[in-house]
């Protein structure tokens, strides 16, 4: 059985260093950098910058495109006003805005936008998830 | 700041039960299920299941495109075997192989395939990474 975890993020970027400037323009704070790679420490896992040539071609999907549309990384805060400040944050970085933090549909708070190689991350606040003091995200089980 | 942290991937899919049978087959269980949504318990985050066109719609992008190729999720194993037993659990589950795993140039061992939606996956032992009893993930800062 495959483990149920994700341990390593790897987002294909156009440019390393507009990419490493976007990131350290958010506060982040890199763990090990080498030629053509930056990796970031998260919690209990990791996420890299990698060349999205090398990456397609490590893949072994040469020519793969950039951006997608059709994954999504999140960011779960504890409430809206935390959401609006990381949206103001990631503009003033940079970031192309796709949607302003909004009341969505399923009783939340969210918006999204996209990093310079399109990478699309939504900023949301989910009242129904539980958050702990680090920031670890909890979905309750269905009883 | 904004935290740095990652707390839930969405997977924008074309078909939503040919995509929670998939993972099904890979023996990740689902924690949370409702109309045109599947959500799964990571550690400390969350991993969702959710239709490619309505997420494109979500995030202000309608028309995004599956698929990508310029992100990548991964999963570390303690050691080779765990890697191989992974990825043809995978193949086994309806994966399309992109790499068989193998031995590279980074000193590590790594495969990748494709889930029905295009979304890239690697397999990877990394040597020089630790993952605790666990599984947790923490890269050995320089020093």
């Amino acid at each position: 059985m495959t483990p149920q975890r994700v341990t390593l993020i790897t987002l294909g970027v156009a440019d390393l260093d507009r990419a490493r400037t976007f990131y350290t323009d958010l506060g982040w704070i890199p763990v090990e950098e080498q030629p053509g790679v930056v990796f970031y420490q998260l919690d209990g896992m990791a996420l890299g910058l990698f060349g999205a040539e090398a990456l397609a071609e490590d893949q072994g999907r040469p020519g793969a495109e950039l951006g997608t549309g059709a994954m999504t990384l999140a960011q779960n805060f504890p409430d809206r006003e935390s959401v609006d400040d990381a949206f103001e944050m990631a503009l003033t970085a940079g970031a192309e805005p796709l949607k302003t933090p909004e009341e969505v549909f399923w009783g939340g708070y969210s918006g999204y936008f996209a990093d310079p190689d399109g990478h699309v991350w939504e900023l949301a606040h989910n009242p129904f998830w539980t958050l702990d003091d680090t920031g670890r995200l909890t979905i309750p089980t269905e009883s």
